[in-house]
């Protein structure tokens, strides 16, 4: 329910969508989240640093979302991009559970809450 | 075996420490787990700027450990505090899950692997 779910939030915020197909153990998920989340925040200081600032003092909102497959995530980010906004791919350093250099989440933000909502508000949660 | 997870880490890396007792979501532990690391960086990037490049230029190495208790996280961060070591709780805003102003974890870093290895070496992956 994307419209109830925008309604109480922040002004800004950040959602990292995961790839279902991968079954990442949580701690594993929780890892590529955190990954999405440094790099969006470092390239935001750098290219947008009112928005992450404001981001910031709201609390830094973040969202975990999920889509089935990659292709999905592939879409979700042409889309996020379509629109203006910042987009990270993780991939993962294949360690352990998936192969080096697999795709791990996509990150988006941090953007107007409902510039977010209108490339992610149908998504179901992680 | 933290011998053998230690010899495959890079120079640096950051821990964030979950509290098994609250049963998080798999989401909502990755959104606590990004707090974490999203906290750190900003924070070593005002007070230990070197490490954090050092850390970064390494790929931002991360990982999500757990103990069992509030108990367990609040002597995990006099340990990391007292070998010098930068540490961030996190408190959920509580709007799900649990209640506002619930510390769930405890992120320490970026540091020398072998600094945060003996305080957290013995610790189960979340």
């Amino acid at each position: 329910m994307p419209g109830k779910r925008a309604a109480r939030d922040a002004g800004y915020k950040m959602v990292v969508v995961l790839r279902g197909e991968l079954r990442l153990t949580a701690g594993k998920a929780a890892v590529q989240v955190a990954h999405a989340a440094v790099l969006l925040t470092l390239a935001g200081q750098s290219h947008r640093p009112e928005a992450v600032a404001a981001w910031l003092r709201e609390g830094g909102k973040k969202i975990a979302l999920v889509v089935p497959t990659l292709v999905d995530l592939e879409q979700l980010d042409r889309a996020a991009r379509a629109r203006g906004l910042p987009t990270v791919w993780v991939e993962d350093a294949g360690m352990t559970e998936v192969p080096a250099g697999t795709r791990t989440c996509l990150g988006i933000g941090p953007s107007a809450v409902a510039e977010v909502d209108a490339v992610t508000g149908a998504l179901d949660l992680y």
